[in-house]
C-alpha cells in the first residue's frame, strides 16, 4: 500500500504571509540594524555562508530529526558529527566558524564533548610533554575523548567522588579503580560508544595519602577495532529526557593500570618512585574555567528564550480565536469581522513580551560576563585576584537565574503555541527537552547560588565594618554591588516617589527598586545568621532569594547602561555600533518591561522591602499593561526577527518566517512513517478480531449505515 | 558480539533499604491507615487483584517502554489495548476495574478515547434509535471510535469550525465537507490508524441557515479491510512530546454524504425533507459533562503530583551531597561522618513537601467537586439550575490551577532529583510528558480563568446592590463565595492579629487572610471595570489572578474542613472513615503547610490586600521552616507511601518502596539496545577512519600509551 497523501487545501482567510508582512511593515525600526546591533556584520555574513554550505550538506538534513527512535537518531547524529569533521577539514573552518555551524546544525552529538570539555581540559591542564602526547592527536580526532567526572552517587558534590587512582611505585604506574556501584562514572557524554579515550577525575591516592579528584587521561576503547580495553567496562546510559543524540556513557574500572603519564600535570603531579605529591601552585586558578562556563550560560539562555519566543510570536500573530468584542478585527478588503490574533490579548501578551525582553536583557549581561571573564583573567595572570570573588559569585547566581528563566520561558512558550506547541513540528518540544539540563549541570541552579549568598554577605558585613571605623568615603567604591548596599544603608527607609504610571519609566527609578530590594535582603539574612544565631540550613530559601534578587538587579542594570551605551567595553573587542533613535527606543520599551514586569509578576519582596506599596503596584500594572498594547505590540515581529534565526534553525512549522503555518504543518505531518501505509501495521491481530463482518453478530451487521 | 554486562557492585554505605525502613520506623502514623482514608478498602483491594492479573500479562509489560521509538510504541500500545479489550472481556471488568486496570497500565492508546469520549457522546447525545445502532456494537468494540471536534485553526474557540454538515432534502442526507485546510480535523485521539468511525463536529446547514456546531457519528474506515472510505482522507498527525502511544490524527471530507440518522438526535434534529431545526430544549444542559470533565481532572492533578513526588521524597532521602556542618549525619555503627541526605536540606524541603501537601488539598477538593457535581445534575434533572454557575466557574478555575499546580510541581520533582531526573528511568520525564497536555485541553488554562472571573464579578455585584438595598441578612448566605465576598465588605480594612510564628498555624487565621486577598482583587477588578471603564481585554492578567485567588481559597477550604470531618457528604457514597488521632495530626501539618506556603511563595497580593505586612511575611518564613522541619520531615516517606503506588505502576529506579535505586537504575541501563553490542554501529564508517593505527601518522603511533 502506498503513503497517504493528504488534500492541498489553503487555510481560511486571512492568511499567515499576509498578517505577518503587515506587521513587519509596522515595526519602527530597522530589523537589520538591529540584527548588526546584536550580532556584529560579521556573524550575520558567516551565518549566510555557513547555512549555503550546511543546507547542501545530506548529513545535516533536519527533514526526518523529528520521526527517528533513540537508536536511529544516535546513527544519524554519529554520521551528522562525522560529516561535520570532514567539512571543517575541508573549509579549514576556524573556531568561531565551527562553533556557529555546530549552532545553527543544533544538534548535540558524540563528539560534542571531545570538542567542548576534552580538548578545553587537556589544553588547560597538560604539561608540554602530554600536550605533544594527547592534545595533538586529539585536535585531529585521532583520539576521540570523554570527561568523566559525575558518578552515580556524586555530582553537585565534586569532592565526594570514589573512584581512585592509587599510585603504585614500583611500576611507577596509576591503578584506577572503582570501588562501589555509586562510584560508576555516569552521564559522561560521548563516552557511551564513541569515545576511546576520557579524562577521569579520580581521588589521587599515594603514599597512603588521599589528594581528593585529580584529572587522568586514559585509553579506554582499542584504537585497533574500537572494543574495550581489560579492565574497562563502558556502556551507555539509555534515554533521557532530551539530548538522546548523544551517546552519555557510565564507566567502570577494575584495578586498570595506566602509567604515571595520565596525571594531567599542569598544576600538581607525583614524584617517581618517591610518590611524593607536589601541590598545585594556586587553588583558585581552576575557578576561571568555571567562570567561563557559567558565563557562557548566559548567552545560552539568550539564544533558548530567543528561539522559543520567535516561534511562539509569529505563530500567535497568526492564529486567531475569538472575536475581541471592545475592539473587533475587520478584513479590509471584504468589511468582514475575523477572529482577533492572539497576539492582541493582554494574557497573551504578558505571556510573551516578557519573555522577548528577558532575551534582551541577556543579549547585554552575557557581553559584561564575557568582558569581566577576560578582565579577570588578565588580572589573574598578573598575580591581581581582586575581580574574582565578584565574578565568580554574579556567574554562579546568573548562571542559576538565567537558566532558570529561559527554561520556564521555553515551555511558556510552548503553552502559549496552544495545543500545537505540544506538537513536535512545532519545534519547541525539543527545544525544551535539550535545554532544560542546563538548570542541573554546572551547578545545580539550587545549590549554586549559595555562592552567591556568602559573598554578598561577606560583602555586606565588610562595608557595615567600614562604615563603622569611620575612615570609609562612598566615593570610593567601585564595585556596583557595595554600591547598592551602601546606598540602603544611608537610607533603609527609602520610598518609592511614583504616583502615576508613567513614572515607573524612569531607569534611575526601577534601579532604585532593585538595589532596595537586594540590599534589604542581604540586610535581613545577614542579621538571621549573625544576630539570631539561625543555621545556614535554615535559611537556604533565603539566599536562594537573595541571589535572585542580586542577579535581577545585574540584568537590569546592563541593559539600561547598554542602551546608553554606557557598558564598559572589553578590550580588543569590536565596540557595539551604536544604535539609531528608532531602534533605542525599541530596546528602551523592552528595557521598561523587563523592569517592571519583574516587579510585577512577584512583587513580595519590593513591598516587604518597603519601597513599594501596595497602590503603586496597581499603578505598576497599569504602566506594563499600557506599554505592551501601545508600544511593544507593533515592534513584535521585529524584535524576534531581529534575533535572525533562519528556519533551517529552528525547525518549526509554527515559527517559520513566511507565515505558512498550516502549510507546513500538514506537509511534515504527510512524512510520519506511520502515514507511509494506509492500514495500520496489527490491524489483522488487534482490530479485525472485533470489527470484521464475518466476526460479527447478525445484529450488528444489520446496524451498519 | 554479545550484549555488555555491567559489574554487580554494591553501593557505598549507607544502603537504601536500610534509609527508607529508617525513615518507616520514624513515621508517626499508620501508612495503611491514611491509605485507607484516601481510597477505600475497597480500592486497595482491587488494586491488589488486578495488579496480580496485570503484572502476568505480557502484553502490559513495563520493561521495554522506555526504550521504543515512536512506531514501535505505538505497536506495543495498540496491541496492549487489545488485550486489556480481552482481558476485561474474560473477567467481566466493572468499569470502575477498567478505569483502575488502565490507571495501573499508565498508558495512553488508541482505544482510549473510544471509551473516553466517543462511547460517552454516544451515550448522552444520542436517541433511542441511535444507541441501539451505535452505542451497542461500539460497546463490543465492533465499532472503534474517536471524537473529532478541533480542528487545523480552531481549538479553543469551538464556535469558530469551520467543517460543515450541509443538509440535502432531497436524498435526506448531510453532506459533510472541509472547505479549508484550517478546517482540518486535528489531534483527534484514536483517529490516526485505529478508529473506523468517528463523532464529526461539524456546524448543521439546514434551508441555508448554518445552526453552529453539532455532533454526527459517521463511518470514516471500512468494516471489511479497514481502508478509507471514499470522500473521506485521514492520518496520523505525528509525534508528539507526549501521548505518542496515541494515534492523534487528522481527516479531511470531499463532500462526503452520510444519512440523517448520523445527527445525533438526544437534543436537536432536522425534519426530514423540510429540513426544519428542531432546537435543544436547554443548552445548559451540555455544561454538566465540561464540569465532570473538569473536576475530574483535580482528580487527575492529585494523581500526577502525587506519583512525582512519591519518587522523588524516596530518592532525596537516599541520595546524599555534602556534609551540613551545624548538623552532621553519624552512621551508628562505624561512628563515620557520611554525607547529609538532600532530604534534609531546608530547599529541598521547600521544593518538595509543599507538593506532598498540594496532592492532599487536591483530594479533598477533588472529592468536593466530585459531589457537587452530581448534585447539580440531581437539581437540573428537577429543573433547579440554581447550582450551575457556581459549580461551572469553580470547576473552570480549579482545572486550570491544578493542572497548572500540577504541570510545575512534576517539573520541580524531576529537577529536585538532579541529573538523575534526566534520565527517563527515573520515571518522570514520560511522567511529565504525558501529564502537560492537561494544562491545554479542556479548555486553555488562562483562557479558562474568564469563566470563573466573570461569576465572581457577577456575585459581587449582586451582593453589594443586596446590601444597599437595605433587605439584606448575612445569615442568609450559604454560598462560601458570598459569605467571603460579605466579610471583606464588612471590614476591607482587616488586618492580621499574628505576632508570632505559631500563630499562623490557625485555620480560621488562613482562611481569613485567603478570604480577604480574594475578595480585595474581586473588588478591585469590578472598579476597574465598572467605574474607570476599563476594557475586558486589559484586565485579562487579573481576571486570572483573581481565579488562582478564589480556587486557592476552596482548596485550603476544603482541606481544612475534610480534616475536621465536617465536609458534606455526596448522598449514596460511602463516608469517609473517621481519622485516628496520630493522621489527623499529619494531615493537619500538610494543610498548615499548604496555606503557609502557597501565601509565602507569592505574598504579593496578600500584601496588598492589607491583610498581611512585612513583618508578618518575616514570620510566617519562621513558621513553615520550623513545621517542615520538626514535623513535616519525619512523616514525609510515610505520607508519599499512603498514595499507594505500585512500584509496577511508578516504573522508576529512583522511586522503588525497596529503595534499591542505583542497582535497579544500573539494571535498566543493560536493557539499553546501543548496550547489546560491544561496538557501535557507524564505527567502521564514521570512527575507524580517523583513529585506527592503519590510517594514523607515525607521529600519533608513537605517541599512544
Amino acid at each position: 500500500m502506498s503513503a497517504l497523501r493528504f488534500p492541498n487545501l489553503p487555510p481560511s482567510e486571512p492568511q499567515g504571509r499576509n498578517l505577518l508582512a503587515e506587521e513587519r511593515a509596522n515595526t519602527t525600526f530597522s530589523v537589520h540594524e538591529l540584527s548588526t546591533f546584536l550580532y556584529g556584520e560579521a556573524h550575520l555574513e558567516r551565518q549566510e555562508r555557513l547555512l549555503a554550505l550546511i543546507e547542501n550538506e545530506p548529513a545535516f538534513d533536519k527533514s526526518r530529526r523529528y520521526f527517528r527512535g533513540r537508536s536511529e537518531r544516535f546513527a544519524a547524529a554519529l554520521k551528522k558529527d562525522h560529516a561535520l569533521v570532514r567539512m571543517s577539514q575541508k573549509h579549514q573552518f576556524t573556531q568561531e566558524e565551527m562553533m556557529h555551524a555546530e549552532s545553527l546544525i543544533d544538534e548535540a552529538g558524540p563528539f560534542g564533548l571531545h570538542r567542548g570539555m576534552f580538548m578545553p581540559t587537556l589544553a588547560a591542564q597538560c604539561n608540554d610533554e602530554q600536550l605533544e602526547r594527547f592534545l595533538k592527536p586529539a585536535q585531529r580526532y585521532e583520539i576521540i575523548g570523554c570527561y568523566a567526572q559525575t558518578e552515580l552517587g556524586h555530582g553537585s558534590n565534586v569532592q565526594g567522588i570514589e573512584t581512585t587512582a592509587t599510585y603504585l611505585p614500583e611500576s611507577d604506574e596509576f591503578e584506577i579503580h572503582t570501588p562501589f556501584l555509586t562510584a560508576s562514572k555516569w552521564w559522561i557524554g560521548g563516552l557511551g560508544k564513541a569515545a576511546n579515550h576520557a579524562v577521569v577525575m579520580a581521588r589521587l591516592i599515594t603514599a597512603g595519602k588521599d589528594h581528593g579528584p585529580h584529572a587522568f587521561v586514559v585509553p579506554i576503547r582499542s584504537m585497533e577495532d574500537h572494543t574495550l580495553l581489560p579492565g574497562v567496562m563502558a556502556g551507555d546510559i539509555g534515554p533521557k529526557f532530551g539530548y538522546n543524540t548523544t551517546d552519555n556513557g557510565c564507566m567502570w574500572f577494575d584495578h586498570y593500570r595506566v602509567p604515571r603519564i595520565s596525571l594531567l600535570a599542569k598544576y600538581s603531579s607525583v614524584k617517581p618512585g618517591s610518590g611524593e605529591y607536589i601541590n598545585p601552585p594556586n587553588a583558585k586558578l581552576s575557578y576561571g574555567t568555571m567562570v567561563l562556563v557559567r558565563a557562557s550560560l548566559v548567552g545560552s539562555a539568550r539564544q533558548g528564550m530567543a528561539k522559543a519566543v520567535t516561534i511562539a510570536t509569529r505563530y500567535s500573530a497568526i492564529r486567531r480565536q475569538f472575536v475581541d468584542k471592545d475592539s473587533p478585527k475587520v478584513l479590509e478588503e471584504s468589511g468582514q469581522v475575523v477572529e482577533t490574533p492572539v497576539l492582541d490579548y493582554s494574557m497573551q501578551q504578558y505571556r510573551l513580551f516578557p519573555i522577548i525582553a528577558a532575551a534582551y536583557a541577556c543579549f547585554f549581561t552575557s557581553k559584561e560576563m564575557m568582558r569581566l571573564y577576560y578582565l579577570n583573567m588578565k588580572n589573574m595572570a598578573a598575580g591581581d585576584f581582586s575581580l574574582l570573588a565578584d565574578v565568580h559569585a554574579s556567574s554562579s547566581g546568573l548562571k542559576s537565574l538565567t537558566t532558570t528563566m529561559a527554561a520556564a520561558s521555553i515551555e511558556e512558550c510552548r503553552r502559549a503555541c496552544g495545543g500545537h506547541g505540544f506538537s513536535v513540528f512545532s519545534g519547541l518540544p525539543l527545544l525544551l527537552q535539550d535545554y532544560v539540563p542546563n538548570v542541573t549541570w554546572e551547578g545545580d541552579n539550587y545549590m549554586i547560588t549559595q555562592q552567591t549568598g556568602r559573598y554578598l554577605f561577606k560583602s555586606f558585613r565588610d562595608l557595615v565594618a567600614k562604615r563603622a571605623s569611620g575612615k570609609f568615603k562612598a566615593s570610593q567604591i567601585t564595585n556596583p554591588t557595595l554600591a547598592y548596599m551602601n546606598t540602603y544603608l544611608d537610607n533603609p527607609g527609602l520610598k518609592c516617589p511614583a504616583t502615576t504610571p508613567g513614572q515607573f519609566h524612569n531607569p534611575e527609578l526601577q534601579l532604585a527598586a532593585f538595589g532596595h530590594r537586594a540590599a534589604s535582603l542581604v540586610a535581613q539574612i545577614v542579621h538571621a545568621l549573625d544576630v539570631e544565631k539561625r543555621t545556614w540550613n535554615s535559611m537556604l530559601v533565603d539566599i536562594y532569594n537573595v541571589s535572585v534578587a542580586h542577579c535581577q538587579l545585574i540584568l537590569v542594570q546592563n541593559f539600561i547602561l547598554g542602551i546608553r551605551g554606557e557598558m564598559p567595553q572589553p578590550e580588543g573587542m569590536p565596540a557595539l555600533t551604536p544604535l539609531s533613535a528608532a531602534a533605542k527606543e525599541g530596546l528602551r520599551d523592552l528595557s521598561d518591561l523587563f523592569a517592571m514586569h519583574t516587579i510585577h509578576k512577584q512583587p513580595g519582596e519590593f513591598l516587604t522591602s518597603g519601597y513599594l506599596d501596595a497602590k503603586q503596584i496597581a499603578l505598576l500594572g497599569e504602566a506594563i499593561m499600557e506599554l505592551m498594547e501601545k508600544k511593544v505590540r507593533r515592534n513584535a515581529i521585529g524584535f524576534v526577527d531581529a534575533f535572525a534565526f533562519p528556519d533551517y534553525l529552528l525547525n518549526s512549522a509554527l515559527g517559520r518566517f513566511d507565515g505558512k503555518v498550516y502549510e507546513a504543518y500538514t506537509d511534515m505531518a504527510t512524512k510520519e512513517p506511520l502515514n507511509q501505509t494506509e492500514v495500520v501495521e496489527g490491524y489483522a491481530e488487534y482490530i479485525k478480531p472485533y470489527t470484521n463482518p464475518k466476526n460479527l453478530s447478525g445484529k450488528t451487521m444489520q446496524a451498519r449505515l
